[in-house]
C-alpha cells in the first residue's frame, strides 16, 4: 500500500541524481520528452492508448512531502540545498497526449511533456509505468473483444495479475474496451465497473453434494446464480444444475448460467447446451473460463461453441504472449533545440510531434502522418490534445464510460485487416518531410561530432 | 493508491457471494485451503517461495471498514444482516507456510490456511495475488543469479513492471535472492534495499556535448558516477568517459563505472575494457543493461564478456518467458473431512499437508516427501512452519536480510542439475503412502457419486 506522501518516490534513483546534477549546473531549461512504443510485437496490429489519467494525476499531485525528503536525506546521496529546492518543486509544465481509448501505432507519441527539465525527468518512471501497463492491457483486452465477436467478456484476472495495482488497471482497461464486468470488487468501487462472479470449486466441495451446493447458492441469490459444474464431472454437473434450475423456475426464479472451467470446452459446451435445452432451459447461459485468451476464444467461437460469455483471467491479465511493450520516454527537445538519440536499434526522432490521422470517405482510417507539432497538415485530424498547461488540467478527467465510447468509435474506424490476431499488416505511418529532414540533419551532425 | 480501509475489497466478488451463501446455510465450519503451484514451466527447475509477509499482513489486518461495507451495500447484492456479520469479522485462523526464500516444487503447499470457511474463502484472492507475483519474480531473479555466476546484479525494472505494486515487489524479491541494489527509490525506503542508478540518455543530450555531461555529473557526484556511454557512439563514449575519469583521478576521485545499454554487448564490452585499461583505468567497472534476462546474461558470461555487473529490467520484472504460474488455492479439508477436486488437469490432493525434505550426507537436497500434516516422517525436515494461530502471528516478520540469508543457504543445498536454465530435471517429490491412499479413496468415492 503506497501512501500518497510516498508517491513521488515511485521513481528510479537516477531521475533524482540527474536532477541534482542538472540543478547544480544550471541545466534548468524547458525540455520536451516524448513517450512512444518503438516497435509493435508481431501479434499486435494496433495499440489502445491508456493510462493517461493516472499519469496526469501524478503530475497534478507532484510534490516532495517531508516524509519523502527525510528518506532522501537519509540516503546521504543528496545535498541539503538540493533537497530544499525539491521541497518546493511542483509540476508546472504542459502535456500533450492521445486520449485514452484512441488507437496508436509504433513510433507515435502517446504523450509529450514540455516542462523544466528537472520536472519532466523526475516524472519519467511513473508515467512510463502506468501508460505501459494500461496500454498493454487495453490492447490485449481489445484482442479478446475481436475474438469474442459480440459474445460477453468478463475480467477474472485479479488473482494472478502482477500485484494489486495491475489487478485494478486490468479491470479498468478491459472495461474500457468493452468487457462487461469484472470480478474485482475494489475496481468496482474505484471505477464504477459492474462487478460479477460465480462460485469456486471450494463452494461445491464444502457441501455434502453438488446439488446441495447449487440449491444453497440459488436460495441465497435467486436472481444472480451461475453454477460451476466441473468440480467432479461436467456433464453430471450440468444435469444437476438443470434439475436445480427447474426447481428455481417453478418458484419464478431464473438460473442465469452455468460455468465450465476445465476440459474440452468446445465438446463440453455442446453437450451441456444439449442437456440444458433438453431440460427446457434454453435461457440458461453457458459461461466458459480457464486458460482463455484471444487465441483460445477465437478457436472456440470459430468452431461455433455455444458459449455465451467468457471469463478471461490470467493470460489477458498478464498479457501472456507479450507481457511488455518496447515503450520509451525520450528527450526530443531541449530549450528549442531538437534532440535525438542514435543508439543502434534505439534511435529516436527529434522535436515535439503531432500525429495527423487520415480517414477515407467511409470514415475508415487510412493512414497516419507523424509530423512536427507546429506543422499544419491539410485534411489530417490531429491525435494529440493539449491536456495540461502550467501544471493545470485543461479539462476534467473523462469518465471511464466516455473513454469506453471513444474506444468503440475509434475501433469501428480501424479497417478489419489490422485487427487480425496474428500477422496483421503494418498500419501505414508516414513521416512528414519536415520531420524526416530534421531527423536526417541531426543524425548527420552527430555523426560528424562522433568522429571529432 | 489503495487506502488501508479498502484493502479487504481486493477480492473477487465470488468470495463474498459464496460467503453469504455459506453464512445463510450454516456452512461455517473449519476449512483448510492449500496454496500450491500445479506444474512448473519447463524452464523452471525450482521455485523460490515469496510473498508470505504480505499475505500475513492482510490476514492480521483482515476487517471490513465502514467504507468497504458502504460500497458493498450500494451494490444491492448483499443482505443487511450479512453485512452486519461482516462488520465484526476478523481472521481467527491458523496458517502454516514455507518461509520466504525457501525452495519449493510442483504440488508442494507454499501456504495452508485453516480457519472458519468464510474467512479462509475471503482471503483467497489477495493471498494468491501476492504469493503468485512474488514467488514468480523471486524465482526469475534467482535464475539471473545463476547466470551471472557471481557478477553483480541490480534491479532496473520499475518502469515496465505491471504497475507500482509489482515494481515494489520486484525490487524486494530480486534483493531477496541476491541482487545488490535496486533503482526503485520507494523500495529503498520501504524495504531498506540499497538504491542505485546511473544516468539516462536524456542527461547526455541535455548538455551540449557528451563530455560536458560526464563532467557535470562527476562534479556533482564525485564518488558515485557511472557514465552512460552509448548515446551517440559507444566507443567514442568510452574514450570520453576515460578522459573524464582521468581528470577525476587527478583530483583524487574515482569513476565507478561506465554503462553499455545497446548494441553487441559482448564485442562492445571487450573494446570498452581495452579502452579503459589502455587509459590506465582498470578500476573503472563495466555495467551492462538493455534487454537482459538470465538467458542473455548466461550467454555473455559464458563468452567471457568483461562485464562486472548487469542492470536487469523488464524481462526479469515481468518474468518475460513465463509471466504467470499455475498457482491454485484449493479446499483440501472441511470439518475434518478431506476434500479433493477431480476436474481434468486440475485435480488436487486432499488433506492438510507437510513437505518433508531429505538431504544427503553432504547436506545437499535429495528428495521431498509430500505427506499428510499429521504424519511423522523419520529423517525428513518439515518445510512448512506454523506462523499464525488464532489470527495472531507466532513470530515477527523476518527481516529481508534474514530471508536473503535463508535463500543463500537453501540455494547452496540445491544440487546443480536443478539449477539448469533450460530442461532441468524434475526434482523428486514423492507422495507418502498415507496421502496416496487417501487421494485414491476419495477419487474412487467421488467416482461412485458421479454415477449416482
Amino acid at each position: 500500500m503506497v501512501k500518497p506522501e510516498e508517491r513521488i518516490l515511485i521513481t528510479d534513483l537516477y531521475e533524482l541524481t540527474m536532477a541534482q546534477a542538472y540543478w547544480a549546473h544550471g541545466v534548468i531549461g524547458q525540455a520536451t520528452f516524448s513517450l512512444f512504443v518503438r516497435d509493435l510485437p508481431p501479434e499486435r496490429g494496433f495499440l489502445v492508448a491508456a493510462g493517461l489519467e493516472d499519469a496526469l494525476r501524478f503530475l497534478e499531485d507532484f510534490h516532495f512531502s517531508p516524509e519523502a525528503l527525510a528518506y532522501l536525506e537519509s540516503t546521504g546521496i543528496f545535498s541539503r540545498s538540493f533537497l530544499d529546492y525539491l521541497s518546493t518543486l511542483r509540476f508546472t509544465g504542459e502535456v500533450w497526449a492521445v486520449p485514452e481509448g484512441a488507437l496508436v501505432f509504433a513510433g507515435e507519441p502517446i504523450l509529450e511533456i514540455t516542462a523544466p527539465i528537472i520536472q519532466a525527468q523526475i516524472a519519467e518512471t511513473y508515467v512510463i509505468n502506468q501508460i505501459h501497463l494500461q496500454t498493454m492491457i487495453a490492447t490485449k483486452a481489445a484482442r479478446c473483444l475481436i475474438a469474442a465477436r459480440g459474445r460477453g467478456l468478463v475480467d477474472f484476472a485479479l488473482r494472478r495479475t502482477h500485484g494489486v495495482d495491475a489487478g485494478l488497471k486490468v479491470a479498468r482497461c478491459s472495461y474500457m474496451v468493452g468487457f462487461q464486468a469484472t470480478s474485482n470488487v475494489l475496481a468496482g468501487k474505484l471505477y464504477g465497473i459492474p462487478i460479477t462472479g460465480t462460485m469456486a470449486h471450494s463452494f461445491i466441495m464444502a457441501f455434502s453434494s453438488e446439488e446441495e451446493a447449487f440449491r444453497a447458492f440459488a436460495e441465497t441469490f435467486p436472481e444472480r446464480s451461475v453454477f460451476l459444474i466441473d468440480t467432479y464431472d461436467t456433464l453430471e454437473g450440468a444435469r444437476r444444475a438443470a434439475q436445480v434450475a427447474l426447481e428455481m423456475k417453478q418458484k419464478g426464479q431464473r438460473l442465469i448460467g452455468v460455468r465450465l472451467d476445465s476440459g474440452d470446452l468446445l465438446a463440453l459446451s455442446r453437450e451441456v447446451r444439449r442437456i440444458l435445452d433438453e431440460a427446457g432451459l434454453p435461457e440458461v447461459r453457458i459461461l466458459a473460463s480457464g486458460g482463455l485468451d484471444e487465441y483460445r476464444i477465437d478457436e472456440l467461437v470459430r468452431a461455433g461453441a455455444p458459449i455465451d460469455a467468457f471469463g478471461v483471467g490470467t493470460r489477458m491479465g498478464v498479457s501472456e504472449d507479450w507481457p511488455w511493450l518496447d515503450m520509451a520516454y525520450k528527450l526530443v527537445a531541449y530549450e528549442d533545440r531538437p534532440a535525438s538519440k542514435l543508439s543502434p536499434g534505439k534511435a529516436s526522432l527529434p522535436g515535439p510531434k503531432q500525429v495527423f490521422r487520415f480517414y477515407d470517405e467511409g470514415g475508415q482510417m487510412r493512414e497516419d502522418l507523424l509530423a512536427l507539432r507546429e506543422e499544419r497538415i491539410e485534411g489530417g485530424v490531429p491525435l494529440l490534445e493539449k491536456v495540461m498547461e502550467g501544471g493545470r488540467l485543461l479539462r476534467p478527467h473523462p469518465a471511464l464510460t466516455e473513454i469506453r465510447e471513444r474506444f468503440q468509435r475509434a475501433f469501428g474506424q480501424l479497417p478489419e485487416p489490422y485487427k487480425a490476431l496474428r500477422d496483421a499488416p503494418r498500419y501505414p505511418v508516414r513521416l512528414s518531410p519536415a520531420l524526416e529532414a530534421l531527423a536526417n540533419t541531426l543524425a548527420a551532425r552527430r555523426g560528424e561530432l562522433g568522429e571529432s
